[in-house]
């Protein structure tokens, strides 16, 4: 089912790679082309079959009529001014990336046709090596519109999203970020400050508790780096939040009131419920 | 291999089951006889054969030359002076809980052939619906010793987890209760906490992160209340170590200091690697 005619993919790691196999796959454009920084990466994005050319350069996007961004969140600002030497702005242009706020506002104000995309598909591993087809089957993915948008790029956008198997909700940007800030941003940096404060002899304890809650501590930090300063208000809100629900705890251990703390425990076991 | 000619456990929940099924499969003992408070519970043990006998009371213990304790960490307490109404002092006596220093005093203080055991073996699951077969294979069996001990005692009980296929380790209650409040016990506060700071309204946004750094934010709260407050002094402790790395994560978000924040995520990550 072909959408477009040339696709570029700009960062051709997990989330990049996974999304050109699953076009090209699905036969959703007539070409896949892909950027990365690294030589090696481009070979493998080639060998497994994700891209048809690759390039180090730009250059490559030239003609595509859908280009997505799939770099680190950090590296994407700026990024608008280097592509449009090479694309036009009516092409359809979209992103992965964590946060939505600030690159709406940048790429949105270059590229009429830019609509925001956040595949909930990602995972702890990262690079082509680890990109895969079908990643994105059963999983969400989040459109953001600026106040402007193109109603044909959102519905060819949706269409691939929904053709690659993802169930998609459209956002505000800002409402995005707000929501994720909570229900993933949130849960990264308490993972990563959890395994912090792990003993290093005490690991050998670790059963499937630790793991799992740690799991997502094993991220690239350079990507989550970029994606927790990009979010920093709404961030900060939830780790208030967070910070408040733990002293609660803390203090019924403190003073020894079962009854209280089995009662805020109760609560977050029922929302736990809610997840299932 | 039979070890036991009679083995009660006390309690007959996820972990009290599983081992009463485990020990009637590996032939560990002539009978085994089961302790609920619960009918229902009984019924069930004794239509999956996890049981030879059931009761209500405590009665049924008699004769048994090993006792198992699986119930509540806070129900432990006390029970001991039961338990010798129906069972000699000679008694093998072990326990499943999660915390070791308080329990092992008491138990300890009266019946000399107490063994700790803590088999690393739950889930956020709990009671003999849950119980299954095998579930101590590959897992972790801390058992602990007070100052006096039976070598005999320990030999048998060490025994009879290593044929169930557990890796014993052997650790003073202190020590245990020190290791055990970071690598479980916080883990479980710090995901009771963070389910609880997640809006209700954005709990569809969450992806598998969110789901596995809580999904033991599903235990039960009256289990957990007794563990947490079982352990209050190394668990406060725990507490203080992970607030004070999260408001170093929390202040380099603040001050937008990408260097400082990606140095903490690295040291984290790399921690994370080590529990793989």
């Amino acid at each position: 089912m072909q959408i477009f005619k040339k696709v570029a993919v700009i960062g051709i790691g997990l989330i990049g790679g996974s999304l050109a196999l699953d076009i090209k796959k699905k036969k959703l454009s007539q070409e896949v082309v892909g950027v990365s920084r690294h030589k090696e990466t481009i070979s493998l994005a080639l060998k497994i079959k994700a891209i048809d050319k690759g390039s180090l350069s730009l250059n490559i996007i030239r003609g595509a009529d859908l280009i997505i961004i799939a770099t680190p969140v950090d590296t994407i600002i700026g990024l608008e001014k280097e592509i449009l030497r090479y694309a036009g702005r009516d092409c359809i242009v979209t992103d992965v990336a964590s946060t939505k706020e600030v690159i709406s506002k940048s790429l949105g104000g270059i590229f009429p046709n830019y609509i925001g995309s956040h595949p909930l598909a990602g995972s702890e591993k990262r690079g082509i090596m680890s990109a895969s087809c079908g990643i994105f089957k059963g999983s969400l993915c989040i459109l953001t519109l600026g106040k402007k948008f193109s109603l044909e790029s959102l519905k060819k956008i949706r269409k691939m999203w929904r053709v690659l198997g993802a169930k998609v909700i459209i956002l505000d940007p800002k409402e995005h970020d707000k929501a994720l800030g909570f229900a993933s941003h949130l849960p990264h940096i308490i993972a990563f400050s959890l395994m912090k404060s792990i003993p290093l002899n005490t690991l050998r304890f670790s059963a499937r508790g630790l793991k799992d809650t740690t799991r997502i501590a094993a991220s690239d930090p350079s990507l989550w780096k970029g994606i927790f300063l990009s979010n920093r208000r709404n961030i900060l809100k939830a780790i208030d939040s967070f910070q408040g629900n733990l002293n609660k705890i803390k203090s019924a251990i403190k003073t020894n009131d079962a009854k209280a703390l089995e009662k805020i425990l109760l609560k977050s076991q029922k929302i736990r419920e809610l997840l299932k």
